[in-house]
């Protein structure tokens, strides 16, 4: 079950590679908060907030990743210091609500369904993290498919809210920027869809080492697209608004 | 095939040198931000950010080589860890489209042009440096000079891009840019135009040390050119046009 050099690098430069984009789309963020009029500013504080915290635990990764293991003369061993999956999950744990909120945001509601639907969907949010991670660890197929399916439920939730609830809000918003916003729902919908994806890798007969790089990269590849990606189009839809306002 | 002493202390100069430069670039880019008009702010933004995700890969580049040999009374021997190459490739993943970007901005298209261009020269860059890859570690000829083959169809698809598409709209800038629009294609021509060649060293029957020496330093100068360099001349043409426009 060992991991060949090239797995090795493949999750390693994954990683490094993560930590820089979210870097730079954190600095692209918040620099752009001079150019969108002062109701957007929010919104692009907490995509650059999303990302930014997304560096440190991409930073923290590298490092768990290349602490566990040991490379020389192209072998790979263990090293015997686990590799740390929680960051992932911590940082979700920030991170998702985070997400939503700015969704939200983004669309500008009356105040009170603001703070309302922030409270519920982030809540949601926190609930589906925390009931996925005991499956994460858990090292037999039940026990994964157990809490995989609780957290579903939370899940499953927040996608209708999203489709339902926001739905009516999404024909309120200016012309220029009614496509985008359908354009950032999609993109939440299609790279939150990604997670559970991975997190079913487990359960194929995949080798130990091919689940292992396919859950981080897979996992990676959602993050970039539900942070970054996501952050620029809120970006977009922020300068376009406050284009049509200002 | 060992490193010479000076070998050595070439590379690791060199890249010590442009980690320094492509932070100070960024530093200058992003401070001037406030000396430019609204349009050309997101320009100045990605040029910095450009040199700044530069600045990070040559810092990672640097520690992979100074942990890749071992050096003791000035004799340089491998350290068993291997020098991670793959740096490069994710760098120019995220700074090559970005720098087809700031170009098209600088030219303030239409948006829908924007977009579409950013997109197809974009998405072209990204396929060039996949190719690249594989044949930048490929450990025989044949297999680099077919991959380096593929890389270069895009690469041709860019380069006519830049003349023919965006020829058209030099045109229509004002009087006393034209010619620093101009330029800044030109460099971005002939510092593209450089790192195919350096890509080629291993053709060459220089030894195999010569040749590591050559592939270090020779990119390291053309992202020097194509990333500070023409950072400065987008620096230059957005404070014009913001003379001319505000
Ligand atoms: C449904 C489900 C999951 C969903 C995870 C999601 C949807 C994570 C989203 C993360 C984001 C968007 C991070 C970016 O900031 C888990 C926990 C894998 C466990 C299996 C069931
Ligand atoms: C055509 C070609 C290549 C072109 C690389 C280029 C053009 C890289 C440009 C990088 C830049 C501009 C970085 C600065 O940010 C490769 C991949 C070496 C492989 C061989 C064929």
């Amino acid at each position: 079950e060992n991991l060949t050099f090239g797995q090795y690098s493949l999750v390693y430069n994954a990683f490094s590679f993560t930590f820089a984009t979210m870097a730079a789309a954190t600095l692209f963020l918040w620099l752009g908060r001079s150019q969108v009029g002062p109701a957007y500013k929010t919104a692009l504080t907490i995509s650059g907030l999303v990302t930014a915290i997304a560096a440190y635990h991409y930073f923290r990764i590298f490092e768990s990743w290349e602490g566990a293991y040991s490379v020389k003369d192209g072998i790979v061993t263990a090293s015997g210091y686990a590799f740390n999956d929680a960051y992932r999950y911590v940082d979700w744990l920030l991170t998702v609500p985070l997400l939503l909120i700015e969704l939200i945001l983004v669309m500008r509601l009356s105040q009170e369904e603001t703070v309302s639907k922030s409270f519920k969907l982030g809540g949601a949010a926190a609930l589906m993290i925390i009931l996925g991670y005991p499956g994460e660890i858990a090292t037999d197929i039940p026990t994964r498919v157990l809490w995989g399916t609780l957290s579903a439920i939370p899940f499953v939730y927040i996608m209708w809210q999203l489709f339902a609830g926001l739905g009516a809000s999404i024909n309120n918003q200016p012309e220029n920027v009614r496509e985008l916003v359908k354009k950032a729902r999609l993109l939440t919908f299609a790279s939150w869809g990604f997670y559970p994806i991975v997190y079913m890798i487990p359960y194929t007969n995949l080798s130990g080492s091919d689940v292992t790089v396919g859950v981080q990269v897979g996992y990676t590849i959602a993050d970039l697209i539900a942070k970054a990606g996501v952050g620029i189009l809120i970006y977009m839809i922020a300068v376009r608004k406050s284009q049509a306002e200002y």
